[in-house]
């Protein structure tokens, strides 16, 4: 752990314009419940806009994130990620954070980000359903559980999975019992009205549709991966 | 459904300060999918605080906000709400709004706001776990569900239950398939990392734990719900 005695873990959240606010907001409601030192990091402190709109004001530029984080944490948006994973700033600044960070962390296509950062290279991982299969242009290992530990990387699957991963990363850092807690504060109880949150429950009918209607942010991200891949020199 | 034939459903969802971010952000987010038109609406058009320190724009005033709504929505924050109730502005308007709109919905302790503007009264209703002993106070018949409904009502439990009853509503809107599709979209297959999201799952000693940790809050909170039902005539 990089905090010392007494001190809050330090989390640093990227933001960045198109993000999928509920990504960020899952998580964050965790770490705040755990008492977490939370900064929102993008290049400047220009509020980011988010897919609901409410615009996210970052509190910590690339410049100004310390170093040695306890939790470098990247939210998903597919249009977003697709930018960030060809802007060498962003993946400058994650690589950076990312090598001396005690966890390293994504939910949904945050985990593409990640990738492109060379930060999951040999490691198991996952990122919504529709772009898992991105992974090993990245050199990671797609695996497809709703939260994928491998060492000290950490990533989730689609949007929601952001509070299983919060929960899990919390009782990882401070112990169970403080998870159990927050998941009674949050009355994490979920009962989904329909069986529709997998491919596998949703069934290949829908599963299909929802591809066709996401190939014009699908086909970019795909593009935009595979110059990554290149980058790091990696043969998929 | 007030709103035409072609035209969006027209969401007003309440934004206030010290409410909880994910109480609005995960139906935010299933209704922004559902392409619902969202306002988000405040006395005034000044950002307010959240929870997680997430500054929220207003789109709408209580002047500006339209009537005969599609959906009227309170989100929770036991602080903030509790200020809520106190409030005669605040309470007008969801009086107003709740009396013209096709459903009248609540997350976590949202519902103690709907109650205090008379707006549960003979309505089977649920709340945060940690108040639903409240409900009654406001008339509301506490009901121990995850998402409850009656009739155009539909009162949600804490924070997470958001989600749930945002594909709950958008079924009853929109059909069935239209949730399925958004609950794969958001990959909601939620595999919580723990047992303890109810009292129930948690056990006596958490529940009693959290119930003493909150008691600050609940304390205030049950003086104002006492004193709106008082004004409401009543007798608990």
């Amino acid at each position: 752990m990089a905090a010392g005695v007494g001190e809050r873990p330090k989390a640093a959240m990227l933001v960045y314009p198109g993000m999928i606010l509920l990504d960020l907001n899952g998580p964050q409601t965790v770490f705040s419940l755990a008492m977490f030192d939370i900064l929102l990091v993008w290049k400047d402190l220009a509020p980011v806009k988010t897919d609901v709109g409410v615009m996210v004001q970052p509190t910590h530029t690339f410049a100004t994130c310390p170093t040695k984080l306890d939790v470098l944490f990247v939210p998903g948006g597919l249009g977003g990620t697709t930018a960030c994973i060809s802007d060498f700033e962003v993946i400058i600044f994650l690589k950076k954070q990312g090598d001396g960070a005690s966890f390293v962390t994504s939910v949904c296509t945050g985990s593409l980000l990640l990738g492109a950062a060379g930060l999951l290279h040999g490691y198991r991982a996952t990122s919504h359903w529709y772009v898992r299969d991105l992974l090993p242009m990245l050199g990671a290992i797609p695996a497809a559980g709703r939260v994928v530990e491998d060492r000290n990387r950490i990533t989730a699957g689609g949007v929601t999975a952001g509070i299983d991963f919060g929960l899990t990363l919390v009782a990882r850092m401070l112990g169970e019992a403080r998870a159990r807690a927050i998941q009674l504060v949050l009355e994490y109880d979920p009962q989904p009205p329909f069986e529709a949150g997998s491919p596998e429950s949703a069934g290949a009918d829908l599963t299909a549709e929802i591809l066709r209607r996401r190939a014009p942010a699908i086909d970019p991200a795909r593009i935009a991966v595979q110059a990554a891949g290149r980058r790091l020199g990696i043969d998929s």
